[in-house]
């Protein structure tokens, strides 16, 4: 199969979390990994309540939220200022550096590239930005236009909606197991970018393919045309 | 308000996963609380993510697949044996020493009383029959019956439904914050049953009630039947 299109999470797919972290091992000595792991526990999770429920909030806000439970959930007592400066710091992501190249990359093949994100359009904006790669991007969709976040069919049927094709014809690209799984039940043609080298998730699905990194991602991709131009 | 029913939740309201917690530190000394918690983190959020994505397993597969992952995650190495003793042990939980007391009480001041719960029949039959409390309940529901989890309404529909009373004027008791919050969304009147003493889950809804045990939700109770007294 020869995809016609690639679509790209956002958040710990193209835009690096760690520097959250970072700071979150500043503010709480000792307890930043157990920080921000909980945050971003949290903050999917409550993606996944409130979609359930028929609760949708904007994902900035359920990231604060998520953080001010952290926060309390840990015992951490960071004030209002310091929360305020991981917040702002989750604002200012930066891309990890096979972001921009692979992106050049699958453009000079003449692929359609997009982001469909659970972020909102206005925390989009200001990591693509700031990452440089806004001339690099055809689409940039946020499940905000649905009110629903991932795993829902409603946001991942935004790709599919912008881009005029069907699911199977698109690479649907994320560091999040349980979101490449979400894209395949969908019918999205999946790649798996396996940053963190975990197990598989246990739900009955696989990606199309899988790697460590975007450049494994180049590579598949070049592959997939070799194969093509062979059996033509 | 005097509630008519009462329902709850099973796992972690009535039947306690300590056990489980217990053979998880015998299976993998020093690493039974860290794949406890995996374990019912990712049991939760398989449910979530298979409801969004239309795709019911029900929750005795959902739980092994959970365990699986958590295992692998976490670099157990526990073998197939090894799982499936904390997979009987699942089956085989114990009830809280309060819950057969509370029961009791609640059905001598004339209360309905029920389950409503993410677990097959089979899970919750097994548990109810070794706790002996199925005297006690006038309702067993399960979700398995609309093939969809907690949070969705389909799932909370499930008790008005069988019940024929407004959500309002049944009190749904969960020690799970996140449950107490989509039994609200659904618009019952809910307690939280915080057996954890954990910080109050940050979704816009707080419950009509909490204490931190089934005695507390009985003083609620009696405390309801007062004011009414008072009032007429």
């Amino acid at each position: 199969m020869r995809y016609s299109a690639v679509l790209f999470d956002a958040y710990g797919t193209l835009f690096d979390v760690h520097s959250v972290a970072a700071l979150a091992e500043q503010l709480a000595p000792g307890r930043g990994a157990e920080l921000s792991a909980l945050w971003r526990q949290k903050q999917i999770e409550y993606t996944q309540l409130r979609t359930l429920g028929g609760r949708y909030k904007p994902f900035w806000e359920v990231t604060r939220d998520a953080l001010d439970y952290a926060n309390a959930r840990l015992n951490l007592n960071l004030d209002a200022t310091q929360r305020e400066r991981l917040m702002n710091q989750y604002a200012c992501l930066a891309a990890f550096p096979d972001v921009k190249p692979t992106l050049k990359q699958l453009r000079d093949t003449g692929l359609t590239v997009g982001i469909l994100s659970n972020g909102t359009p206005q925390m989009l904006d200001i990591a693509i930005k700031s990452a440089g790669i806004a001339a690099l991007l055809d689409h940039v969709l946020s499940v905000d236009a649905v009110r629903a976040y991932k795993t829902s069919p409603a946001a991942y049927q935004l790709g599919t909606h912008t881009l005029g094709r069907p699911p199977r014809e698109i690479l649907f690209v994320s560091s999040n197991g349980w979101d490449a799984a979400g894209a395949g039940w969908f019918g999205y043609s999946t790649f798996w970018c396996n940053r963190g080298g975990h197990p598989r998730e246990n739900l009955d699905i696989a990606p199309t393919a899988e790697g460590r990194s975007l450049a494994d991602l180049t590579e598949f991709l070049a592959g997939q045309r070799a194969g093509k131009r062979q059996i033509h």
